[in-house]
């Protein structure tokens, strides 16, 4: 049996997130629907994260089983052929036996965008959090510091999803800042894993650090406490993108 | 009475055009019903340009009457505030007696976006027309410089919309080229005005010229007809953008 793997791309907004639910349309879903006629059979995609509902991806990587003879060129074009305009593989390839997306990947590249200003650009509002009160960018980007290496991030992880461990490495946090009303303000965070709804949390406490909630110096202690109740709301959904995945 | 002119930016997927209609929902009955409580009474309003369902304005002008004392940062945080995140008034200020959205416009500046490749961005697909096959660029740009200029614009005029005359000048026309996937190859055209569905015709046409169905001088055949059914095809509303109007 082949093992495939394709990058996708697709704008979150009207989906379930990418594991397949019975709520509603999600990613993995679509690519398995998509991938029944080529193969003749039951396919199941594993993705490299499962990114949640209402966030983006600029290059999800997912792998799957194929016994399909068919070229990965040709694969792309007719996945893309059925797929919604949401939705498209940017590049397929035949990979090693035992290359998985998700257990072979070492690392991954988050993107946070917000808009701080009065308004937010109609071409924006799908794709950043509007923050419209002043906030201090100096003071976040301190405290954003706070949070590289390797740490507990229990106080940022989300509810519902059990894992081994809360130990993550944040290896970097880069900022470009936006004009405030159709550029974005980005935050891009680079890891080797993270926690659900962990960048979402961190976005937000560092928010709620700018709008002086908090010091920045606070940040140290709400990564100590390893209680979620300690840190700020979390970011919504639509400002989040899942920019690479690292092999 | 005073006289008030906004600059509004909208995202025009999802409406039935600037104009009001019984068919759905338009951004003048957006903006006129938007300002009923303010002024307390009914309010029309005139807007530079008709833009058709579906196109985008990044700085559509409208001006209107009004007796409300509101000064014009709060009008704007009050229309921002009831009017949907697709709409957003970006300026608003008191302009001289007689100054007219349209009759005062002395040019307008279109934008046309298309992404030619194999696949469009799920992030542009809303925003640009995705024309797969291959398109030979240079005949376009040749084309587009033969309508450059006074000319009688009729074959390119949609149907459905008596004019006093249907000659236009064409004052320029710039090309960005894009890379074929998530940045759009734009079309930039001023003129002192154009007739309905003008752009998307003269593209359509110049699509049709870069696919081989003319050569590039055909252009000038094209418009001596003054005939609709010698020219190309109609564009799609998405691609298009009302960039600015001149005064």
């Amino acid at each position: 049996m082949r093992n495939l793997k394709v990058t996708v791309q697709y704008d979150g907004t009207a989906f379930v997130g990418w594991q397949r639910q019975d709520t509603g349309v999600s990613i993995q879903g679509l690519l398995e629907d998509a991938l029944v006629p080529i193969e003749g059979a039951a396919v199941v995609v594993h993705g490299a994260g499962r990114t949640d509902a209402g966030v983006h991806a600029l290059a999800q990587v997912a792998t799957f089983g194929l016994h399909a003879a068919i070229d990965p060129a040709t694969l792309t074009r007719a996945l893309n052929g059925v797929l919604p305009p949401e939705v498209r593989v940017i590049a397929a390839e035949d990979v090693e036996d035992g290359f998985h997306a998700r257990f072979s990947a070492v690392g991954k590249v988050y993107e946070y965008r917000f808009v701080n200003g009065p308004f937010i650009s109609p071409f924006l509002h799908r794709y950043a959090w509007h923050v419209p009160g002043s906030l201090d960018l100096d003071a976040m980007r301190e405290a954003s510091t706070l949070i590289v290496g390797t740490h507990d991030f229990e106080c940022f992880q989300g509810s519902g999803s059990p894992v081994a461990t809360t130990v993550r490495t944040v290896r970097s946090i880069e900022w470009e800042k936006g004009d405030g009303f159709d550029t974005p303000t980005i935050v891009r965070l680079e890891g080797d894993g993270f926690l659900r709804h962990m960048v979402r949390n961190i976005v937000g406490t560092l928010v709620d650090i700018g709008a002086g909630r908090w010091p920045a110096s606070g940040m140290t202690s709400i990564l100590e406490s390893r209680n979620r109740a300690r840190a700020g709301r979390t970011a919504p959904a639509r400002g989040l993108f899942l920019v690479r995945v690292l092999y």
